[in-house]
């Protein structure tokens, strides 16, 4: 995909400049200076030579295919210069070019009508408002970077130009290898996702790397992202995820930015890895790039010093990894040729004035214990260690690319050759333990999210017409805030159990409904015109007897109607009181950028106070709603707690898996809540006890 | 402090050897090739002359004054050096070889032992088992570290000797100026106490930094941290906070680790930083070394694009600080002077083509701006700008010290020369914009720390002798898990008020005390053998009659005589059951480093289920108190929602203040708990309503 940006034949410059530093004079000469065997033309009607290349003074002169045009003239040139690539056949085109969306209205105007031309010639663009692309491979450098990174295989894309400019010029000083480099500038048309699938497909790049302010289309980058992580590791930046950010992301791309809470639950649900800063971006990607995954949390630590050991088994205990526990083999092997005062357990200690052969044979080891899923190689330049023949004996070890090896030579000066012939090896270093630990935590993580069963979602019968009816009738008659009725029977139609409930419209109905439904009962005001009910007066609950029914159906008319004298009122209900069971609430927001958010929590003060919730976009698989329901701190209460029975987790999970697809089906329903959502013990299943639910002004 | 190792007139090195590489030779060419000004005298009986020196048989052949001697002789041969050191009058000594209590049982008798010689003649010992120090102020090099750091205004010391080693070679490479470098070894004598006193002391430190696997005396520890701590910051790396790491500790250094909860507190009351990883302490100290602290915490970022821009402003979000508000005189300003596309609120987007110029105009507005504490300055590296001058500038501004100038001028090879010329002139500069934040955000932290008044700590009247008397008779008894009668008359003596109980010893004297304390009432079986009464049946709640009161006693009788038959039962008490009232737990542990550590939660799940609760060491002022009282998540329940009346802040306080003086009262107690501790609405107090005490078995 995208090839004619990647491995064009032929590359034209529009744009292109005598001027030395001017960007259309460095776009020719990165073309011309990394090793780029195809044909460049540069494009300028003023001038006849550029960089030792003839110039042309538009495309038109050029009677040569041109497979890429890059195109750095004024805005208001560019679509005269998008119709001749039209007109021609170039069909892949990168705009340079500044002043549109990001700039101003007329920009964002021009931008649309770039749009409009590109689409009907079949011509795909990158940007407008970028820095272009690098593709070490073909040697292609169409942009305006400085520098030409080493050959590699990660792959860097950015929303951001900036970060871009300053993730190159850190990387060419790091000696970090790419396949791709490419910033994405305004998204007219070629997007994250395009790059995403491209990149998943590109044989060069085996880990994707990428800074991203927004995404557009919520559902299909989830999509493409599951897909594409099962083949590679994504690692992406997200910035713009609190309100302050958020503000800077739409005053600056124009794009709008999604709710943290919606982007954490969509890259977990497609196995994106999150990098919270550039430093840990690439601390992860090295190793990605160089490293098998361990296929289990057991973590064995070989040092040559206390300390820094101490440091690294802090650092996993408070992972997802574990020590691995040596057997006692094992330490018979080591305590055969290392010194008493070594320590023989985890980490693994062949003190201070270890020669390489210690590492050697205590690696020998190590690499072959079943019961290690990785290895942690810490080493301190003390004055007897060979740093070098150190680093020579791990990268033997690592060439087997059975198991993972990092490691953490500490320092600088003495341990900077070991750590270059490390690196140029595809051997991970990291100056700190800890670093190498949060590394090998993601490592693990993604083996085991790659190694769980592809989700399932299962379908889920309801009555959709009677919903739909439902809907129908609110928006006819303007409740886009939905009676508790309505909203429950909707709910109803999903497969919800709600409580015996009957409609009173006077004290003696409403006596006769409790004896029928059994007491204790619940009594709540029915109206279209109310939605926080309890705030009028009008819920009272726990009613015992035919004389407290009677008493209290009196008392909510009389402090409703005085509290909103205007509200029309169908009468009340009369409900039951669902006893032993756990209070949740299950709810959905609509995200402008991923769709429905589904959110589970408990009842009460844990989601009003404690904030014990969690979130999913929809769809979800069961096993995504047992993650939720398992991911609360307040989980324990539901599982049971001193002798207390479980809930019937079953029916959360029911509920959840319903709910979400009550929001797919019905797109115009933007927030829906179940609270109380009572769950009974064991398997008595949960009753949706109160219900609201919004749907869109239209 | 300490003057005879940081500026010794005169050093002998005892081991001394003629062999390169051999620890004893690196010593003496440590000492020599550093610009050391004072004399060196190398004690070797087998050689005459090492490295241009005259050696000397013994300490005894030296008819001069020695002020420091360096002792790199074998373990066993060691104490006679000690003896010939104190006979001549020298009285400071380093002890650089390895072989005492970290190696052997017999190690540790040695230590003991030079620990007696040492103090009989008032000889400071640095070491046994460490690299040695470094003063680069008197060019002293009394290690066998590789290389001497460039002069500056940072401390640093280690517990770890590997760790000293790695961060002196990190810090050579990354020229990072120290004053004193000072490996700690097994600190026989010189712990990282002395060490605290001696650099907060010392005139050319401004930031002490500190590598810490535990401390013996925590209180002294505390004290002292806290005294330097207002003078300059105290930056530390706490290691072995887990359990695994706490295992490898005990095993490493033989030092006892404390609990991780032990540590937070102590560092939080004592107004030490924390940093997890070697580059985040260097990421604190550059920044405290050199700038200003922030007088508040409202930060202006200013930047030549947009990506950089949005991810500091994130990290603003999370952190303590805030993006200032940007006000309209000071928009204005601005917008005299930038491009129309340039964003003129916080972050301040001085775009992509910013020339030195704009940079200069922008910082001289902000610096002058009252509504702006701190600037955070970012660059890109784009086409158009000038780094170097960029630089300059800046440096301008910073050396006015008034508000702190924090920079992440972002990449690598086109930014080294510029960032080079930030840091020599201590304007700290890093990779990612997010560790500027973190930095600023201690940075603000610690002025909040400095500017909050000094801790008082309130006397607490109490009924001592009773006390004593109470704790004598439980150990006569060997109750040493308190009765809870008798721990609850301990907690009335501290003025804890307790519910109205009496015990009764028959059905009748349960009904009679029931009805004199008013309905409803608790009864719990009294017994010095059975302190989980509720899993024997030994309690019954909400009794609320006569004759409910009686069936209760039979009940307990029965099922507390079924279940543990050998029981001595001494009644039952009927309580007081408290009304309206909220859960809370206070109690303390006894940590073997801090000693009392002092707990506050609130009650049931809240402690259990969520662990949401907060610890100090004890004493506490009042003021640390409430805070920990606000730090809980719960707090919110304790102030009130939904209309509910706050419970008494003002009792709870005092139920804190009292418990930590009853632990530090009594250091027999080794666990005491109050739970529920029921807080009552708005000034009706608080009551102890159950209660556990341990004693130490002697």
């Amino acid at each position: 995909m995208l090839e004619g940006f990647f491995n064009p034949k032929a590359v034209a410059i529009v744009g292109a400049s005598t001027h030395e530093g001017k960007i259309g004079h460095i776009l020719v000469k990165n073309m011309l200076k990394h090793g780029y065997k195809g044909k460049v033309f540069p494009i300028n009607p003023k001038a006849d030579e550029i960089l030792g290349l003839k110039a042309y003074p538009s495309l038109r002169e050029v009677n040569e295919p041109i497979d890429l045009a890059v195109v750095a003239v004024r805005p208001l040139d560019v679509l005269d210069v998008i119709k001749q690539c039209g007109e021609r056949g170039t069909r892949s085109v990168i705009v340079i070019s500044a002043g549109f969306k990001e700039a101003s209205s007329e920009g964002a105007r021009l931008e649309q009508e770039l749009k409009r031309i590109a689409k009907n010639f079949g011509i795909r663009i990158l940007g407008p408002n970028c820095v272009g692309l690098i593709d070490t491979a073909s040697k292609v450098n169409a942009s305006f970077a400085l520098g030409m990174p080493e050959e590699g295989n990660i792959a860097f894309f950015s929303q951001s130009g900036a970060m871009c400019i300053a993730v190159l010029d850190w990387a060419l000083g790091q000696k970090i290898g790419f396949s791709k480099f490419i910033s994405l500038g305004n998204m007219a048309d070629i997007s994250e996702i395009d790059m995403l699938i491209a990149l998943g497909e590109d044989k060069n790049t085996r880990v994707i790397l990428g800074y991203l302010e927004g995404v557009n289309d919520g559902r299909t980058f989830m999509q493409v992202a599951e897909e594409v992580s099962r083949k590679k590791p994504i690692i992406l930046i997200k910035s713009g995820t609190t309100s302050a950010g958020a503000k800077a992301v739409s005053s600056h791309t124009g794009s709008l930015a999604g709710s943290e809470v919606a982007y954490q639950a969509a890259f977990k649900q497609s196995g994106i890895i999150r990098a919270r800063t550039i430093t840990e971006l690439f601390n992860y990607a090295i190793a990605f790039a160089s490293q098998p995954l361990p296929k289990g949390p057991r973590v064995a630590i070989l040092t040559n010093s206390g300390g820094p050991g101490i440091v690294a088994a802090d650092a996993c205990e408070d992972s997802y990894l574990q020590l691995a526990r040596i057997s006692s083999q094992t330490v018979e092997k080591l305590r055969s040729f290392l010194p008493p005062m070594a320590s023989f357990y985890n980490p693994i200690d062949i003190v201070g004035d270890a020669h390489v052969d210690r590492y050697k044979k205590a690696l020998d080891i190590l690499m072959a214990d079943k019961d290690i899923d990785a290895t942690l190689v810490l080493l301190t330049p003390t004055a007897t260690i060979e740093v070098d023949e150190t680093a020579k004996t791990i990268v033997e070890y690592a060439k087997n690319k059975k198991k993972p090896i990092l490691c953490s030579f500490m320092g600088d000066v003495q341990v900077e050759k070991g750590i270059r012939l490390l690196k140029r090896h595809g051997v991970p270093n990291y100056l700190c333990p800890e670093d190498a630990v949060s590394v090998l935590e993601k490592m693990w993580q993604r083996e085991h999210w790659l190694s769980s069963p592809r989700k399932e979602y299962p379908q889920i019968s309801a009555d959709r017409s009677r919903v739909r009816y439902l809907l129908e009738m609110a928006k006819r008659e303007e409740h886009f805030h939905l009676t508790e009725d309505r909203a429950k029977e909707i709910f109803k139609a999903y497969g919800f159990v709600l409580p015996k409930t009957k409609l009173a419209r006077t004290k003696e109905e409403a006596a006769a409904a409790a004896r029928s439904i059994g007491f204790p009962v619940a009594m709540k005001v029915v109206s279209p015109d109310i939605t926080h009910k309890t705030d009028v007066g009008g819920v009272i609950l726990d009613l015992k007897s035919v004389k407290e029914v009677k008493e209290a159906f009196t008392e909510i008319m009389l402090s409703v109607k005085s509290k909103v004298p205007k509200a029309a009122i169908y009468g009340i209900s009369v409900q039951e009181m669902i006893q032993d069971a756990k209070e949740t609430i299950i709810g959905f927001t609509h995200d402008p950028q991923f769709g429905p958010v589904i959110m589970f929590g408990l009842g009460g003060i844990y989601v009003e106070i404690l904030k014990d919730v969690t979130f999913r976009i929809a769809p979800i698989s069961k096993q995504e709603a047992i993650e939720m329901i398992r991911e609360v701190k307040s989980y324990p209460l539901l599982r049971g707690i001193r002798g207390e029975p479980a809930a019937d987790i079953n029916a959360l999970i029911s509920g959840l898996l319903s709910l979400a697809q009550l929001a797919l089906d019905f797109p115009e329903i933007i927030e829906a809540e179940i609270n109380p959502f009572l769950v009974r013990s064991d398997q008595n299943g949960a009753v949706a006890v109160d219900a609201r639910l919004t749907i869109r002004r239209e």
